[in-house]
């Protein structure tokens, strides 16, 4: 069955963002990552940075954090007050109702988990070694080479504890995902074609 | 560049010994699962049953066992007396001579960390929700359909914690990996065309 829906979780600097892009220009369907920010913050009237920074990593002051970050097991329930949970619902229902709307790529932002429902799915994770992740962001971002893999590690902590708080799986285990990928060692060109045949749109 | 070895770490009931000997069918390069157990008893003179049972299940009694099991951290010298751990590198000397002679795919055994000095190496991960391994296994292996998922979770529970006490790595995390598949999601044979194409053999 072919696959509407492709949501692409990803280390930070593996290129993902680009790999999604490719995807949704080769299959002709919708791309969404920045774009949710800019649509939560018309939705909620939260500023764009703090959206930014809060809707895929987990942040020091939130609510969550004063009362203890409860890994795999803590509840959502627990927290719903802090206007970070507050967005993070508010981003879960605009995931939703994108995906009803039409076939897309959906970057990040727990899209695999809050879409779990949904039979049209394929969930895609991308990662590679850290030598590849510093020289894409070196040149293609900016960092500073020094730098790079510091704030790459802080990044993807952050993504990681975001992820596993929300939805109380591990992020990058296999299990969550049909399709996992290392984009350093598959090359960019190649994990876009094998996104492609494996949602049935070759 | 095309890669010579592909390693299959598979869950129980997932299909990857079946995909993995369609993938080198299609490539037409050697198949190696059950294989190995021949000829690592022919190195050893232990039991076929022996080698079955501990070449890639982490079992109770073994030294290893007794001094305490030390998930990531314990180091196979500790425990380089015990039976199962001089089977563990009799059968990664062998793996390496095989990787050595010719192109292959190689199921199981670690493998995939047994040959990580190489650079030709596509390493697999190939799981699925548990429906699909019981189906599976209950048509293509004749186990009772009532004890079909205890007997996989207890396989692969002694698969995970044999991988992890070897490689000091987490079995079924996605970063150890080239390529992760749902094969009850993709099917068997999109999971072997995605595999040749990963390998740059399609």
């Amino acid at each position: 069955m072919e696959k509407r829906i492709i949501t692409i979780s990803r280390e930070c600097g593996s290129g993902g963002h680009t790999i999604g892009k490719l995807v949704a220009e080769r299959l002709g369907i919708a791309f969404y990552d920045k774009e949710i920010i800019e649509m939560v913050a018309a939705k909620t009237k939260l500023s764009p940075d703090f959206i930014s920074s809060h809707g895929e990593y987990f942040q020091n002051g939130s609510l969550g954090h004063i009362i203890g970050y409860g890994g795999r097991f803590a509840s959502p329930i627990q927290t719903a007050s802090s206007l970070q949970d507050q967005m993070y619902f508010v981003q879960s229902e605009l995931i939703r109702e994108i995906a009803e709307k039409e076939p897309c790529v959906i970057v990040g932002r727990c899209a695999d988990y809050v879409l779990r429902e949904r039979n049209d799915l394929l969930n895609v994770f991308i990662h590679s070694e850290m030598p590849f992740k510093v020289e894409r962001s070196v040149h293609e971002h900016g960092l500073k080479e020094g730098e790079a893999e510091k704030i790459l590690t802080k990044r993807d902590k952050a993504r990681a504890q975001h992820y596993t708080f929300y939805t109380r799986q591990t992020w990058g285990s296999a299990m969550n995902y049909h399709l996992c990928l290392d984009s350093g060692a598959l090359g960019v060109d190649r994990c876009v074609r094998l996104i492609c045949e494996a949602a049935g749109r070759m």
